[in-house]
């Protein structure tokens, strides 16, 4: 008897979501399972938007950005009704387990039809905000720090030939992973996280001085959501505190898409193959991650309730290198 | 007895400046002239900020975004008396022409030099908003294109998976070059640019006809000096309108730098070549461009009074491709 | 009564042709005509593979390197019979008028075929050579140039970190298009190209000058159809005369795909129209291109007949700006 | 009394090695000690070619691919007496301790340094294979398998369109890290590696396979240490054996150039600081690397004694993910 699985991609879009897909669909027919690829994340699946998918579904989609089995965010599953619909709708399709794709939205949702209906899932961390417990790296996060990488490089020469003070605001939600690994590659003078308040008399302070130094350009690189507010305000405030030709840049929804990088295709291949084989396995209720080079299985609920922390002695080292 | 060539970058700064430098610097040696370098615009001119240059000084740098000379804007020099002080420190070093490379505002600053102090100017157009009369494309177009292209294209990822709306905005200044070149390219459904006021109203409608077809993303393309205003307000707009989730993106200062195109590397370095090769026969006022292939001069005045037309075919073919 | 096209790619893959295939399916839909899209050249069409196209057969593919029509090299339709074969198929199907995107075989092929069966085409210039009379750029040359270049910037940092020499071999059959655009934006020192022949022992010599005045690396750019053959032949060349470490790099096939530049999708989505708009209007047997700025067709004939020159004066200016 | 350090890169040159120079250069101005830089490896050690480094001789640099010091092979160091000159020029220059930015061959130059002066090194791992025991990764393997990658990606359009296999080649000396990274992630139907030989009959016979189910394209990535031989010997063999029409690519010194990617920057930021702590806090002979997030030291001769093993679960994986 072969078993069903459902596999979907939910929340925000991330580069590596495809070759996620493509890992769930292929592993799970060459294991003898059959597949039904659900449309639009959860709300698809309360529209029973369903598809059979086979090894040729999945054909030249490694390298694409965004996912072919499309996503959303969705109100009605936050209800217990939704989830009833929802549940309905598998068991009509015969659909035993699923596998989620996406972020801490998309496993509490998947939590919750645990919890009610009894549906097993093994989810995969597609995000590109790293902010997930239980995997060293979410599916997207390399792909969307080269990007924005890309775009530091590019202000860095306009602030060069202009002599420039740049705050760029990165994405990363409440947490501080995208912003600090653009910091550090980029060379940013300042690196604003939310784990990690600055208070912008010290960032000002230091701006200036690096000024003294023979510095004649900085960038300032800050997270979405830093507890000083985003660039704008950031930029507000330096102005304020006077001395300073500031520049903003909020590069915004252009770090989400775009050819993965080859990290996060590994990554996304590796863990979409071992969500079929956990779910094969009567695994459920969990995500599989990737820690130290070894798959790990994480309870649903830790990955969001638990507190990934970033890398502070990457965050000290940079006060040492951007001098 | 050898002549004395000035040469300089000029307001914002823009990808494929270096290889004009570049060429200015080696077609001026090869000829049998020297070649002063002026460090940050008009602000250097006016601070004897200059600097001796020779082949060996723009070894590597063709492919650099940015300016090595660095650049400005100077209120100063918009004074008879700041003019007045620029030309003494040229005369004193001896200077007998210059290279100015810039936009419309450097070209200004050229020209009252030599209504006022008969210093000669052959300028080249360097600017990536294509809004000069005289040569079919600026020095920096075509990278800034290219950039904002690869965001939009990240951006149709987002979109796709999405099924959503963004409205990008894009660079220009009061001309739609920019927009016209990236919308076309970039599938976008509608373009916005100032010299073709689109009334908001019918974008909202064909966007929402073009859902009824089965479109279920799309893309505008705004040009920042648009009539209807930027990205923000047509946004908002289109939301008042009804029926459509908005999202907005504002390429800002991403769209200047990096390392240029290779058209912008061969057209920064004919022109910079045709500057050197224009001063050397005795041309003056004028700037160098390039018009169907071949190298035109035209009077410093016209590049900013005549009104370069943008490629209305191609607009009006991008509401027939876009359907 | 509406007007059937047929459209089709062949011979090598060039970026552009996907926007241009676009172009044509939504052009002619719009102007009231049907389009069939015929898979893999001349070979689909003496196999009747054809599909009907809609304006939705072509979303999402402005962006796309290669063709979503395939290609292919096909033996069998350069006999009588086999043109006969694909003129029945034509007739069968109801196809009016060709659209044939390609080079030089492509345009042979389809000239044949109206010359013994009357059937009409316009073709359009897809080819990353740039080697067709009639058109200032073919469809697919800028994107080549591009990745050739992004080729050059990174052997230049191996380059000037091991103080070494590299041959460089770049496509474009019997033509120099690619090697001296690619050359003279990747500030080559030399560049070897079929139309102006030079001797080994004269770069040698030069090279060996260039490190008397202190360079210590040198890229040369040498076209695969160069008379002093290709980068193997021409390293060892150099070799033999003695004082040089030498490296080659063939850079083959990756020139051919990737996602097409700005400048290629906007050529191949103006060519296509054009070629809808001239079929409509009843011409044949020609190609549409862009010449300064103008849609113009050419007989087919005469692309491949008359030479198109390259840019001696560019070549020229190289040996200057390359000291 | 203060510290000094004398730092170089020697072999490939990698991207990376310039982040990694930065901050060797900073973390050791920031500890209180000097830096020297060597230029071009061992060559200039025994030239004495050497420079004081100061933090803003490393300002702008974390970008560029390559090395700012210049790099080298050279013979005269594998000789005990060219050892005891560069011995005597250290001396010389007062330098206490070395950092070796490199392969395994600089470290073992580096050792036998040690071993007959007693002059204490820490190495860093900079090498595009990854085939250094002691570290999860090498400083510039991330990049180099981003720029395959996007070879392959862009080969996969011409394959695609054409219908074609391609053979491709990358770097990796004896090992088959990047062949199984871009592999992996360019979805590869095959993947061949010394690790793991495979016979040729084998690759064919599934090739062929794949093609009776449907798949009408491929792409074989080969090690250019393999086995089997490099990818013409490949390319020949499938050629004998029948049915498929083959394309080779040889990517080559391509890969080792271009801006280092995010990852890269980081690690050779990371391991530069160790390497200058570790060195200050008295170890010596050693390779600081990156081995599960924590900086770890591995005598040096170990580093290329014990081999570290290729990912086989990804080797397997792909064998399933590319039916």
């Amino acid at each position: 008897m072969s078993y069903t699985i459902g596999v979907f991609t939910s929340g925000g879009d991330a580069p590596g979501m495809n070759a996620c897909v493509r890992a769930v669909v292929r592993t799970a027919v060459y294991r003898g399972a059959r597949v039904i690829g659900i449309h639009r994340g959860f709300t698809g699946l309360l529209a029973g938007q369903f598809e059979e998918m086979t090894p040729a579904s999945v054909s030249n989609i490694i390298q694409l950005g965004g996912t072919i089995l499309r996503t959303s965010r969705c109100d009605e599953f936050l209800t217990p009704e939704g989830r009833a619909k929802g549940a309905a709708y598998l068991r009509e399709a015969g659909i035993e387990g699923l596998v989620a794709i996406g972020g801490d939205g998309t496993f509490r949702g998947a939590h919750a039809l645990y919890l009610e209906h009894g549906i097993p899932t093994v989810g995969t961390p597609g995000t590109i905000d790293n902010d997930l417990y239980g995997t060293d790296y979410t599916i997207g996060f390399d792909t969307a720090v080269n990007t924005a990488l890309d775009s530091i490089d590019r202000l860095r020469d306009t602030a060069s030939s202009h002599e420039r003070m740049f705050v760029v605001e990165v994405m990363g939600r409440q947490a501080g992973f995208i912003a600090l690994a653009v910091g550090a590659s980029g060379g940013a003078e300042e690196i604003m996280v939310p784990e990690c308040p600055s208070r912008i008399e010290d960032v000002h302070r230091r701006i200036l001085e690096g000024r003294k130094r023979g510095k004649t350009s900085s960038i300032i690189v800050v997270s979405e959501g830093d507890e000083e507010g985003g660039a704008l305000s950031i930029a507000e405030g330096l102005r304020r505190l006077g001395g300073l030709e500031v520049r903003v840049s909020i590069l915004g929804h252009i770090q989400r898409g775009g050819s993965p990088t080859a990290a996060d295709r590994i990554l996304g291949s590796k863990l979409g193959a071992a969500a079929v084989d956990g779910l094969l396995a009567g695994r459920k209720d969990v995500m599989a991650g990737g820690v130290n080079g070894r798959i790990v299985y994480t309870p649903l609920p830790e990955t969001w309730e638990k507190k990934k922390p970033i890398d502070e002695d990457l965050l000290r080292l940079n006060t040492i290198l951007a001098t």
